[in-house]
C-alpha cells in the first residue's frame, strides 16, 4: 500500500505546483492514500472552505493542518460536523492536542474504496509554540482507541528534538511520523527499526524564492527593523515537497519512505 | 577551489565517524579548505583544548562553534590569543555577535598554503535563542572589513526563517551561508541567484540513533515528565554530515554545493 | 479564619528572616492556617527534606513549590507517600498540572485542629515556562472534587496576564489566588467581586539586595556576557513577604487581604 | 525637584482617569517634570498623533513607549523629526535599543522653564521579548553622552530579573529606573544605595477589572482555547498608577520615591 503525504501547501503558488504534479505522482506511484497539509493554503495563512474543497478535488483523503488553522474564520463552521461523519468537512483535521471544545477533530479514521482502513492523526509540538496538551500522551490515548493498523501522524512542530523524540516514541506503533511547520524539507527520511517511516520535516509545497513562503523583502524588513508590516505570499520557484511511504496494509508496518521535491 | 564544511561533531561517536571518513572525502574531492563545527565535540556539550587539537589534526583550518561553546571552561583560556594570531587557538571561533568582551573572536581571515585567502565567519541566530547582537548588521560590519573574497558563514540558529533570511541577505556577498544547530540536515542545498551556496542546516556529525545526539531514553524522559536528568551522548548509527562547495577562488562565487551524509 | 501565605523562601537569608518574623506575625494575627512556598529554600534552588522539616517546624501546614522543585533530588523520595497520607511528606506539594507520574501531589486537603477543613492547591503557568498541562482546566477538575470550602491556590507563573486571568477565572470558587515565581511583590492585592482574595505576586522572602535572590554581580555578568557561571544566593537586605487573608471558614469567602513585607 | 512618572496609559479608560487625577497630583506635589508611558493609549494598542497631543496637553514633557509603539502607523510620520528638535513630536520616544534606522529616537534631553536640564531614556528588555540591542550597553553609551544630571529611565521589560539587574547596573548613574510593560504595579519602590530611585513596575494607568487592560472574557477565551479573537480595551475600575520621585536637581540623586495608585 502506498501513501503520499504533501507538506504545507503555501498560497496560490503552492496550490498551482501541487495541482501540476499530483496527477502523475499519484499515478506513477500507485498511491492509495493521499494526505495534504493545508494550514497555509489560503495566501499563506490558514485555509478557507473553498480551498479545502480544491485540495479534496485533487484527491486528498485527509487534510491536516497546524498552528495557522484558525487564520481564516470561515473554516470554523466548515469543520463543525459530527465526529462520526465521513464527509469532506470531517476529513480536514487540526492538531488533536488542542484544548477540549476547540472546533473540529484531531484524528480521522476511514476506509479506502478497497476496504483498507487507515487513520490520520495530527498533533502539534509544544517547544517554542503556543501552549497545548502533551502530544506524547495524546498520541498514546488516541492510538489505543484506533482499530486501523495503517496510521499516519502529521506532527506540526518547531524543533528537531521534539519531532525526533516522537519518532522514537511511536516507532512500531504507527506507520509514519512526518514533521511539518518549518517549511524546509529535511534529508533524514528513513524507516526506524520498529517499522515506522520517519522524516523530521517534509517541507513546504510552495514558493522557495521566499522566506519559508513569504516575500523575502518583507521578512528581511521585519528581521532588520522589528517593525510590523503585512506578510504576502511569494510566488517564485515553486516546489512540491512530499513523502512517499510504502507499507504493509495488514500490519501497518512501513517498508520504505522516499523524499520528493518537484519544481517547475 | 573546494571547501568542505562538517556539521556539529557530536561526542566520541561523532569524532570517530569524522575521523573515519575525512581522509578519503578530502582527497576524493580535492578539498582546499576544511571547516568543522565543534560545539558538541566533547561528549555533546562544548569542546576542550585537546579535542580542538584533535579536530585540527584531522586537517581543520578553522573550527566554528555555537551556543555550547562555553560548556567546557578549559576552552576560555585556549581561545585567549591576540586577534592577529594565526595559531590554532585563534582558528577556533565563536559567534561574532556575542557581547563585546566575550573570550575569543567571531571571524578568522587567513591564507591557504597556495596563497589563497579566505575568511570564516560564525554568527548566532536570535529567534528562540539567548539574546545576542543583531546577526544581520554584524555580518554587514564584518564583511565590509574583509579583504578575502572566499567567505564562509556558519550561522548557528534555531529557525528556518532566520537562516533562510540570512541566505538572501548575504546572497552575492559571501561564498556560503551554512546553517548549524538543529542537528538534522536539510535537503534544500542550492546556489542562490547571486552566487552564494546555501543550506539551512548541514546536520550533525554524530549518532543518529538518538535525539539530536543525546540518548533517546533520556530525552524522552524529559519530554514525558519535565524532570531533570543528565543528558548522555548516544553512540548508535553515527553519520558524518557535511556540505561540499566549489567556488571561484578569485571572486568567491560559489559554483555548486553538495550535501554529504556518510555512515558506517 | 485567618490564613498566612509566605512567598518563595530564598536560601538561608530567606529562612532566617522568616524564622525571625513568623512567631509574632502568627500570634498577632491569630493565624489559623500557614502555607509557605519553599521552592527556593535550599540555597535558592530547590528544597531538601531537612529544610522542608525546618519549614514545617515553623508551623507550616502546607509547603507549596514551583519550577525549582526538582533541583535537589533528595526531595523525590521524601514526597513519595500515599495520596491519602497526612504526614508532612504529603503536605509538601508541587504544581498539580505537572505530568501524570511525576513524584508527589499537587493538592492537599486537610483539617485544622479545630476541625476546620481546608485545601491548598499548587499550579504552574505555561506562558514563558516549561510545558505543562492546562492550569485552568486542571483547576476546574481539582476544585470540583474538593469538599473543603476554604481553598488557597498558589499559582506559580511568570506573566501578569496568566495570573490575573486565573484570578478572574476562579473568582467565587476559591478563597485566594496568590501568585509566586517573580520574586517581587505586587501592589494589587484585593478581594475580587466574587469573594476571592487575589495578589499577582506575593514576592520572595529572601535577600532583596540581589537580583531576585541571587548575588547581583553574578546575574549582571550573565546579562552582560551570556557566559555561564554558578549562581549563588545573596544575603543582603532580607525581607519576609507574605499575604494575610481573612475569610469565612464556613463559606470560604475572603473578607480581606493584606500585603506584608517585613525586614530586619 | 519632583518628577512624576505615569505608567502605561491604557485606552480611553486610562486616559480619563489620568485626566481626572493629574491636575491635583501635579499641583499637590509641586511636580516639575512629567513623563507618561503612552504605548497603550490608543484603545490599548499603540498611540496616535492626536492622542499623543492629548497627553502633551495634560502637561507631559516627554512620552515614553514600548513594544506597542508601532501598532498605529500614523505615529511613524509624527515621530519623523530632526534629532535636535524640541517639538512635541521629538518628545515622544521609543526604546533606544531598537534597530538603527527605526523611526524616532530613544532618548530626549531638554530643559525645564526654570533652566533645569533633564533627560528621559527609554529601553526595552530582551528576555521573553522581541530581539533588540543590548539594553545595558545601550544605557552606558547614551548616559555617557548626556550632560543632564537628572536622568529618568523607563525600562519596558517582561521579567523582574532584567529590570532589577538594570536598577543595580545604573545605581548612582541615573535618577530613576522605572519599569513598565507588565501593567501591574510592584511594591518594591525604594532608593538604591547609590541614589537611584527604583520600582520594578509602575503599573498600568487603566481599567483594572480586566486582564492587564483587555476585557477579561476575551483573554480567558484565548487562554482556554488558543483560538484567535480581537482584544478590546476594558473600561471597569480605572486607576492611575504612577511613581513620584524627589531628587536633587544639581546632582540628579534621588531622595525618595513614592508609589501612587488612584481610582475613581
Ligand atoms: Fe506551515
Ligand atoms: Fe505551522
Ligand atoms: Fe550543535
Ligand atoms: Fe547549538
Ligand atoms: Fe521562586
Ligand atoms: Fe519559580
Ligand atoms: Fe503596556
Ligand atoms: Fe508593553
Amino acid at each position: 500500500m502506498n501513501i503520499l503525504f504533501v507538506g504545507d501547501v503555501f498560497g496560490s503558488a503552492g496550490r498551482h505546483i501541487v495541482r501540476e504534479h499530483l496527477p502523475h505522482v499519484l499515478e506513477t506511484n500507485a498511491v492509495d492514500l493521499l494526505v495534504i497539509n493545508g494550514e497555509n493554503a489560503a495566501g499563506g495563512f490558514g485555509i478557507t472552505p473553498s480551498i479545502a474543497e480544491e485540495l479534496f478535488d485533487l484527491g486528498a483523503h485527509v487534510i491536516t493542518t497546524g498552528n495557522h488553522i484558525w487564520d481564516k474564520k470561515e473554516i470554523f463552521e466548515y469543520m463543525a460536523v459530527p465526529e462520526d461523519s465521513h464527509s469532506r468537512n470531517r476529513r480536514i483535521i487540526r492538531p488533536a492536542n488542542y484544548a477540549v471544545g476547540t472546533p473540529g477533530f484531531g484524528v480521522y479514521e476511514g476506509e479506502l474504496g478497497n476496504g483498507q482502513s487507515y487513520a490520520v492523526l495530527n498533533l502539534q509540538g509544544r517547544v517554542f509554540m503556543s501552549s497545548c496538551d502533551d502530544p506524547f500522551r495524546k498520541a498514546d490515548e488516541i492510538i489505543s482507541k484506533l482499530t486501523a493498523k495503517v496510521i499516519l501522524l502529521d506532527l506540526h512542530a518547531e524543533t528537531t528534538s521534539e519531532k525526533v523524540a516522537m519518532g522514537w516514541y511511536l516507532d512500531g506503533r504507527v506507520t509514519a511520523v512526518l514533521g511539518t511547520h518549518t517549511h524546509i524539507p529535511t534529508a533524514d527520511e528513513r524507516v526506524l527499526p520498529g517499522g515506522t517511516a520517519y522524516q523530521t520535516d517534509v517541507g513546504m509545497s510552495g514558493p522557495y524564492d521566499s522566506v519559508i513562503g513569504v516575500e523575502k523583502e518583507l521578512v528581511l524588513g521585519r528581521f532588520l527593523t522589528g517593525m510590523p508590516g503585512k506578510f504576502e505570499a511569494a510566488k517564485g520557484n515553486p516546489k512540491m515537497c512530499a513523502a512517499l511511504i510504502a507499507c504493509d496494509g495488514a500490519t501497518g508496518q512501513a517498508q520504505s519512505i522516499q523524499r520528493i521535491m518537484l519544481g517547475e
